[in-house]
């Protein structure tokens, strides 16, 4: 029996699968995840397809913090790949070229999808990230959501988070897991990314063969906007998220509800009428997004259907 | 009327009070209510003592890590205090030297109480930690326990974590709140930092004055010793902890109870029968513990009675 993955006189060329864990060097969950199944390979169900695990930003998980010169989850800009050594880059730039020099479509260990393991402060559960509308991308969540019924934010049309690694490989998302703070380890976290991922390797496998199972709609959560907390004359937060905000992912805003605090005897005004009301407030209180100002980003739910260019597509990026 | 704090010939001379939030950079809460306590004296009731309040590390919290060169909260070691500029210092120990020229009690501004603020990524709630048994700590220790309830840790005979700003001055104590990840505001903490902030004051208030309300006894849960991850020949963690440890900081380890957890199909083996056995862990999954190795600390819950040398110390303090 053929071990999926190997090309035989190319009649079979499953795609590689590229796993990257610690893109951001204070979420050690899933960085300890790789590492534990590099050295235990029953430890995680791969599907028979063939997986390059790797650590995306190693510099900084020894540094145990976020990023060294800039986010690596926002270097995959055109604009930055494109910079050539004769002028000093920032170390996520040339992490970024490193990496879709290696795992990139047209890299050595060539990858046509890349899942991205991430956690969050934020009370977000476990969810998948989608970046854009690429038809591969939602019928690789829909299978997901199918099967676990995990939520999906739908990131687009936000020019301040642009460059987010995924989009460099044909098809990819983010597994996001939380709460857990950042840096430590948390079991419940590791199971969730483990399960998430197990998940998402059987669902590429299921796109290939004859007959996967997809669900008839697609539940996304659309990003509209991000809010920051009120601030002061010298850009210092002047109230924090009221109790009600705090750890209210996915659950809607209701019109005019107080969202914030000064911790005053006198209550925080509500705020005024936004295009925000009823949305659905994601990554509240997300500690890495605190220096970006984001207090949390606002989402509208959305049923999609499952569209057959989506399923049409996958296959055959799957079947190779 | 004269306000309390202003010596008077001699005849009044209550001490002030030194309040510290951002000992550690990244523990975000408290610094933010100092900053708005300075912005609105109503915000926080001091019980009419003169309250000086600082934020212990700067450079730290403008770098958002929890220190630059050294923990400032190991840093007040005699023999690191010592140092001159002759040689080059860690950037905590000047500042060490500098908050003790500053506020120390023959500092330019004597305080002869210093309430240190934290925050925790573990599920604490509000607690105090007292280092070592100075009966005047116990004294407030006691009064604060008295009003609140809150649970004390008594860290003592550490080799291994020593210098405590706190022990710098002749009475103090820490006020540690949990849990929130590093980084974030939360309503709750700085709620729960001002109440017991509050409360220290108004026991060192109360502790001059003619009856102060005293319990009977005072509970302590007296530092044992400390817990690590198993670790593999490369001094990564070869396991986690299990389900049944996380977020159980308080209630007692049950003999032979599961500590850790591999996350593979085989349970992790119970660990040995130790002295830790019926212990209670404290801190369990600090974040800023982890290069510590500390994955949580076990503690014995002792009851003392309430002695009348700690009431006698705590008011001749407070009478100055």
């Amino acid at each position: 029996m053929l071990q999926s993955g190997i090309s035989l006189q190319g009649v079979m060329a499953v795609p590689s699968v590229l796993v990257v864990a610690g893109t951001h060097g204070n979420e050690v969950n899933a960085p300890w995840l790789l590492d534990r199944w590099n050295q235990d390979p029953e430890l995680l169900n791969s599907s028979e397809l063939t997986v390059n695990p790797v650590i995306g930003n190693p510099a900084a998980r020894q540094a145990s913090c976020r990023y060294i010169d800039r986010d690596l989850n926002r270097s995959f800009r055109a604009d930055l790949l494109a910079l050539d050594g004769d002028a000093p880059r920032p170390l996520e730039v040339v992490r970024a070229q490193e990496l879709i020099a290696a795992y990139g479509p047209k890299g050595r260990v060539p990858c046509q999808v890349a899942i991205d393991l991430h956690s969050t402060t934020a009370a977000m559960g476990n969810c998948l990230v989608v970046y854009g509308r690429r038809p591969v991308d939602l019928a690789l969540a829909s299978l997901v959501q199918g099967s676990l019924g995990l939520p999906v934010y739908l990131h687009e049309a936000d020019s301040a988070q642009t460059g987010f690694l995924v989009e460099s490989w044909p098809c990819g998302l983010v597994i996001e897991v939380g709460p857990v703070p950042q840096g430590v380890l948390d079991l419940r976290i590791i199971r969730q990314t483990r399960l998430a991922l197990e998940t998402c390797l059987a669902s590429l496998a299921a796109a290939g063969q004859a007959e996967p199972r997809y669900p008839r709609s697609l539940v996304v959560h659309r990003h509209l906007g991000s809010v920051d907390l009120p601030r002061d004359q010298d850009d210092q937060p002047r109230a924090v998220l009221h109790d009600d905000v705090l750890g209210s992912d996915w659950r809607p805003l209701r019109s005019g509800q107080p969202m914030f605090d000064g911790c005053s005897s006198d209550p925080w005004p509500a705020s005024p009428q936004s295009a925000f009301d009823g949305g659905i407030p994601v990554f509240v209180n997300e500690a890495a997004y605190v220096e970006k100002k984001i207090a949390f980003s606002v989402t509208q739910r959305e049923v999609w259907p499952v569209l057959g260019d989506w399923i049409a597509a996958l296959a055959e990026l799957m079947r190779g």
